[in-house]
């Protein structure tokens, strides 16, 4: 693959805003600045086939917060089933900084398998925007990566600190109150990367998107932060990039625990003041 | 109107589920029972057509917490533009209670506005798996009603209560911490609903559904509060029922301020411990 970096570094400052406001409380009453997450839309766009015979093909639009667009495609794409490795992709291309829209040109022979792209068609937990024909098709394959148990456990005292090594490195965050993160942690509890976006989908998406271009597919030995509540959504793409261990500062839905549980993943939530609850696969954990 | 109300009881004990976990903390571990939001997927269709040429037609799958399906249905229609008044609607009919679908009679002579569907084929800041097919038609015609001023301009304290009102009715989220609730309050302080949802556009369509079904739109003389942030998506739907006043607990995006300062919305942010921000239009706000 002949991966270029689409994304000047200007773009990474977009993902906040300035914006006047008025600040009230029985203190009194003053305007100034907040700083808000960018939420923009982005198309997502493919390019697909051979020599001069090559086409542009609109995939998805996504609400998103600018940064890292090119792995949020990616992500996107890897998630839904719709490219299977870092060999289906060419390159991808952002035209301009200031455009909403990037494009991922595929390998000459990848046929993309957007048949997948049947599943996207339908209201989502947090969005209630979207079609789809059929209930059945919801559940992409999660199979790509068989996930194993861990050869070592892990002690209760790793996963207490996780928050706030966080915490410590989330950039928008901080500022907006409004971003949600995914981080990748190693067993040694080194952050490997951290993604953030108004989307926590997006965010996962991104940071599954940076594992594939880095070859690091399956993640097995990684644990996955997530700043928020674990969705159904949420677990099944991390499913898909064979993550075995899932934290979430947040609950956990009935479906997430659920498919955590078919999947043989690790899912633990409310971790939080130095607690969590175990609500599957508990053997990853040394209690 | 020939109004059915479908639901079941019954239905509304499935928006929880136990599920067995282990407690961690440094005090010990013990196996106990959790409440979860129960997340399952919701299959909407309509019934079109006159006399014995009635045809179904599915038109979205949303992932939500089972309850008021009838509601979140009708809401998701009105919002997305496919219907325009309760007088479009026959009835809503869910033929089993533990069936995850909903099917919406239209009356005779309605033809449901579908190309406004190609909007939902998107994938939304919070979700990540729809496709649409072009930026261009993110915005549905939210200018159903105009928006207008109040005639008596709201006191902060107001405000303040909001919260706390909220909690004391929020039944599903005191269990799990895991449900989004959208609230319609008057500008006594009385709460006039409460709609809860794994998903917070679904907590919103139910809402406004109940609204449209009570003959209670445009919502111009109530308050929405959103217990968590604020997004372009849940704005646009509130401008779609008409409201001109939104208080969130969380953080607004940037397109989400934007598009409330374009249709007149009054939107505050961080609404909490009797403080909180205005993004835009103070006018209607006692300072």
């Amino acid at each position: 693959m002949h991966w270029q970096l689409p994304i000047k570094a200007e773009i990474m400052q977009q993902s906040t805003t300035k914006q006047s406001i008025i600040k009230i409380s029985h203190q009194g009453n003053y305007a100034t600045d907040d700083v808000l997450a960018v939420e923009e839309p982005l198309q997502i766009s493919l390019l697909i086939g051979t020599g001069e015979n090559k086409v542009s093909k609109n995939i998805s639009v996504t609400m998103r917060t600018p940064g890292q667009d090119d792995l949020l495609a990616i992500g996107f794409l890897f998630t839904e089933g719709i490219i299977n490795s870092k060999k289906d992709i060419v390159q991808a291309k952002q035209l301009d900084v200031t455009d909403n829209s990037i494009q991922i040109e595929l390998a000459e022979n990848k046929l993309p398998l957007l048949q997948n792209l049947e599943r996207n068609f339908y209201t989502t937990s947090s969005c209630g925007v979207c079609g789809k024909t059929s209930i059945d098709a919801i559940r992409t394959n999660c199979n790509q990566y068989p996930i194993a148990n861990f050869e070592n456990k892990l002690p209760i005292d790793y996963f207490f600190e996780l928050p706030d090594l966080l915490r410590k490195q989330q950039n928008v965050f901080d500022n907006t109150g409004s971003i949600h993160a995914a981080a990748l942690f190693t067993h040694s509890k080194d952050l490997v990367f951290l993604c953030e976006d108004v989307g926590r989908h997006n965010a996962l998406d991104k940071l599954i998107g940076k594992a594939l271009i880095e070859g690091m597919l399956p993640l097995s030995n990684y644990t996955l932060l997530l700043s928020g509540r674990a969705s159904f959504e949420l677990v099944q793409k991390a499913a898909m990039a064979g993550i075995a261990m899932i934290a979430s500062v947040g609950a956990p839905s009935s479906l997430a625990v659920q498919l955590a549980d078919e999947f043989n993943i690790t899912l633990i939530g409310f971790l939080r003041d130095k607690r969590f609850n175990i609500y599957t696969h508990p053997q990853r954990i040394l209690q």
